[in-house]
């Protein structure tokens, strides 16, 4: 590669912006600010909660989030996705923006509120009918009937299509009986079924007159009162390394009778008689349409873990801009710690991040709401067809969210060194709480590789229902064909030209903090990772390879073009966010931010893009020093920058590491 | 760069080698099976304390763990390091190794073990003298007398000099007075402070006659029995992310006085009549000589995270060995989660980097043995050469032996899925318990300052005891001309030549599975980098900028040069480890987790070797494949290599993860 000429470092002091916090919180918080602003008060109020999670054992701990939970329904905020017919707000946009924000206090609040609102009360509604909305909505609601979510089994965690559980159809006493047939097929870790729950979604596999039709979701009781009814076992999960406000626990089911209404039928019926109905012919289509349904929790649980960042970036922030650690200058002063090179670098990549990240929240957010508030039946090929890109996206925004919560919140606690390992500087609670984050609502691995799959379909032309054999199998059948033709050879260098605006060098020439360009390296990156691995697979089945040892070998392929293509939606999103901005401030602002974000993306990737042509060494350099030079040009904007998350004064907490008075934090 | 002939991916299955589980076991336990051993079944007699842990309130487990830590004391476990005179083993290497296999269990007892007998105990042997012994050895050897260590503050972490506690020489009294002046020199996060210490050894200012003469320790009681002396204050320091059966907490001390012989007067001595006296005439060595002999701490923790990653490996490569997850093939039964690509490619390569570090911890170890166990006074030139090299060696392995632990324990438990996340699995400790493990002991980033400031000395030829901002201004001093004249143009090509055997050319040609290509790589980096951070430093002042921003601007340099250099240590170990091995098989095994653990490690950095021409787009992808092939072979001797860690069983719990019967868990 010839080494084009390298654009110097920006250095345009001149430039830098003064940020208007207000203002730019009011952008962040976009359209639901109202209820954003209601939870923040909510979690002021309640904030003694963080405190008692440290003193009361698990038993009261418990109690305590469930009337927090409670007490917080009756302000309306956990309603907002309900029907206002069942005292909800009717409102799918502002229930995931009151469930991000929920996130910057005690986060098993967060979760059972998930688990009872999100996932028990969602499976009712979504994959219920009027008959089960008339029965349960308005008072799961209130919070006056508890539930849990009864999926994950011990033996069967992501694949949910293996789950041992059955519903088999007794055609004389017209009722399903729901049966554990073995410890590996108990239900585990379920949100609310240790303590609380007195009804509970069961996915069990339906068996009508011998003929199995595959998981579908029937509600169950399983309490009166404190009292586990008969057939049922309950077992707790104990200690966790988080959450322990949550009351997870196993269920094993010994032929409890369920009426037949109790399946939900939005998706699936069986007659008194026993036949079994579905406006979707194809069960593998059926299944993912149910699943889907479910989307809601990974768009939450991904906003959850980006405001859980934003948490521990603010008391890591404010406290490197207070706290002075060894002479730096001849002045005899130490230097304040955001000061010194090394903190810059290691801070302010993941605040960038983090504003990146909650711009494609909010895009897939916005579109979640557009998707369920919209008319049209599910059968709609159109609306299927934006679900499964809803679908997509949610899972690859939840997988980069939560990783980048775990990462963030590390970073931040090694920030504040010894000091952000007391229990009152939040890092401890933050930390252990996320970390199940990146595995529940979907293993992030498995999730992305539901990305691939969508993506090598999208490909092919056609929408395939498969699982996760029927992927590797995939690569056998026609459909790989049209990928490796449609990327291949000519055809990608059409393609990557296509990307390139000004013509197949001007990826060497253009300005990095051109927006374009940036965006032209991610959608590269994109789609050579998607070519090359429909080629892998391929290459492997003409070998006449078994199909399983073929994806084992280009499963880590498959996950970075999953994870290339995420990052290239977030990205697009937050430059779609900056060239919306009309003030000139926050424009400059969000501008540098954007840049930081994409210029350290590239950078954290630049062996793939000098492996492919795409970064000459010389260049790859230069893209490492701007974002040094980018890092000193957001350090004084930094506080504010997190002043913007509006996390509330009293959730932060850590008073030695902000400087308390008694009017507050220091700022 | 030309494109040279990459060599295939090896595919020698006929050379995979048999584990001896057992053999293998011996020869990573060293010189010091015996007390490993000792340590193994105190652990497994003890291991109803993980449980404790999960059930006590806080108090309660503080004394479970006190409880433990004496009756190990009794079998003479913890007192390795400790003269035979005085109840102690006599050996400084048993010492490190009983400590380290102590991190197989709970992680309080093996940090109370190291409040009490390494950082106290070693404070009284190594910086005191025989009348400090006397009167202290013997009983608190034995665990009767218990004591802190008092050296950080809540305004002084890292940086030591500028401490704020102040011991000022009363010469009518013939006393030391110890005073906090201000909340920020209380000293914090205290072990053993907050319920337990009789006796702390305070660090502070020493004054004699109104001159400051830097910082010195002091032995101070600070209880008698429960009751906290006159004079004393003690804050307890709350709930922390982990380590709670840890008593940390504050002290302030107001006027205490203590007789003059309470100062530790191995390096400084104070006369009765307030002559201040030292055989170390500058002042900043004498510090750093005292800093120095604590040393030991640095090892021990090192050698503790990378303990702590065996356990988490232990669980997970087992668990993966028998946890099934979707079909994969057509045979229709679930595939096994180690035979995925992807989840080969997250365990195994930590799995070999974890015998890596184990061979590199065994050469510190050994280092620190010979270095305290020789005799030699401590002004010798010669001993004072190894103490240098020794420390700079004990940091570096410190900080990439703990940040492993916070990642490998990561990357098992998400492997585990929703499993590892509750407590009886064993994660939920081993993550909170080892989190501090990067910071205390001195915090990885300054730790890694101090092997570059060491890199640079060493380069210039003379030993220079700088501070950071000394490190700052010697890029103004002569010695950087030095470095720069050693290392730049000419002289650095010829220093890359000697590097590569064959000639400039050689790393292009070599076999990736060559040893001497891969320490060549790693060599190569290390000089380059130490090289330009030189040039770095010398442009900035030469150009007149502040040296506090020169710094700040080249830390992240200094630091990735740091750990550039320790890489290379721990592969010089591990390859030295290899080559001494004569058992065929052993040697086969070890050596394919050497090449491993030397290709992930040039892979994780490929960007910066393509940046410098040491490899060219083709090699790099070449040597990602070569990992991805090296996983396959290392994948079915992967339960063998875990088992021969010697994790006992009784500490390793899982029952759900590793299927236990009630013969043990599942082999």
């Amino acid at each position: 590669m010839t080494t084009h000429e390298v654009p110097p470092v920006s250095d345009l002091p001149s430039l830098d912006p003064d940020v208007d916090v207000a203002a730019l919180r009011t952008l962040l918080d976009g359209r639901h600010r109202e209820v954003r602003d209601l939870v923040r008060s909510n979690l002021a109020e309640h904030a003694g909660i963080l405190e008692d999670a440290e003193v009361l054992d698990r038993a009261a701990y418990r109690e305590r989030v469930r009337d927090v939970v409670v007490t917080m329904a009756g302000t309306g905020q956990t309603g907002m996705g309900f029907p206002a017919a069942y005292g909800g707000g009717g409102d799918l946009g502002a229930s995931i923006a009151a469930f991000e924000t929920l996130a910057y206090g005690d986060l098993s609040v967060l979760v059972k509120v998930g688990v009872q609102f999100g996932l028990f009360g969602g499976a009712i509604l979504q994959l219920g009918t009027k008959h089960h909305h008339d029965a349960y909505l308005a008072d799961l609601v209130a919070g006056r009937t508890m539930g849990c979510f009864a999926m994950t089994e011990s033996g069967h965690g992501s694949n949910v299509q293996a789950l041992g559980t059955v519903a088999s159809y007794d055609v004389e006493a017209q009722e399903f009986v729901i049966t554990t047939p073995d410890d590996a097929s108990r239900k585990d870790y379920i949100g609310n079924a240790a303590a609380h729950a007195e009804l509970a979604v069961v996915f069990a596999q339906l068996e009508v007159g011998g003929e199995r039709h595959g998981v579908h979701a029937f509600v169950v009781p399983v309490r009166d009162g404190d009292r586990v009814l008969d057939g049922v076992r309950v077992e707790d999960d104990g200690p966790k390394m988080g959450l322990n406000g949550v009351d997870n626990g196993r269920l094993w089911f010994d032929g409890v009778r369920v009426p037949r209404t109790a399946l939900l039928n939005q998706f699936a019926e069986v007659t008194p008689e026993g036949r079994y109905l579905s406006p979707i012919d194809n069960p593998n289509r059926r299944f993912f349409t149910m699943l889907g349904t479910l989307v809601q929790g990974r768009v939450c649980v991904g906003g959850a873990g980006i405001n859980a960042a934003k948490v521990a970036l603010t008391i890591a922030v404010r406290y490197a801009d207070r706290r002075r650690q060894f002479e730096a200058s001849a002045t005899g002063e130490e230097q304040v710690l955001l000061d010194y090179g090394m903190h810059q670098r290691r801070l302010l990549p993941l605040l960038a991040r983090t504003y990146a990240l909650h711009a494609a929240q909010e895009v897939v957010a916005g579109q979640l709401h557009d998707v369920f508030s919209g008319p049209g039946p599910v059968e709609d090929g159109a609306d299927e067809h934006a679900r499964r890109m809803l679908e997509s996206r949610a899972a690859g925004t939840k997988a980069l969210g939560t990783w980048h919560a775990t990462r963030t919140i590390q970073e931040c606690r090694e920030a504040c060194g010894g000091a952000g390992y007391l229990s009152e500087n939040r890092f401890a609670a933050l930390k252990a709480d996320t970390d199940v984050f990146t595995t529940f609502e979907g293993d992030n691995h498995v999730l992305l590789q539901l990305v691939a799959k969508g993506l090598l379909t999208d490909y092919a032309g056609a929408f395939e229902d498969m699982d996760q054999l029927g992927m590797a199998r995939f690569v056998a059948g026609v459909a790989v064909d049209t990928v490796v033709e449609r990327t291949s050879g000519h055809k990608l260098v059409q393609s990557v030209r296509d990307l390139l605006p000004g013509g197949d060098s001007w990826d060497q020439e253009a300005g990095l903090l051109d927006p374009n360009y940036q965006l032209a390296m991610l959608r590269f990156r994109e789609e050579h990772m998607i070519a090359g691995v429909a080629r892998r697979l391929k290459r492997g089945i003409d070998q006449g390879d078994d199909p399983g040892v073929v994806f084992s070998r280009v499963q880590d392929h498959v996950i970075a073009a999953a994870r290339a293509h995420t990052e290239r939606l977030v990205l697009e999103a937050f430059v779609a966010q900056v060239r919306a901005v009309t003030d000139d401030d926050l424009k400059a602002t969000l501008g540098l931010l954007c840049d930081l974000h994409a210029l350290s993306t590239i950078e954290a990737d630049r062996a793939w893009f000098m492996e492919h042509g795409r970064l000459s060494s010389a260049r790859s350099k230069a893209i490492s020093r701007e974002v040094g030079a980018l890092c000193r040009r957001v350090r004084p904007l930094a506080v504010d920058l997190v002043d913007a998350f509006g996390v509330p004064d009293e959730v932060l907490r850590s008073p030695d590491l902000l400087g308390w008075t008694d009017a507050g934090p220091v700022r």
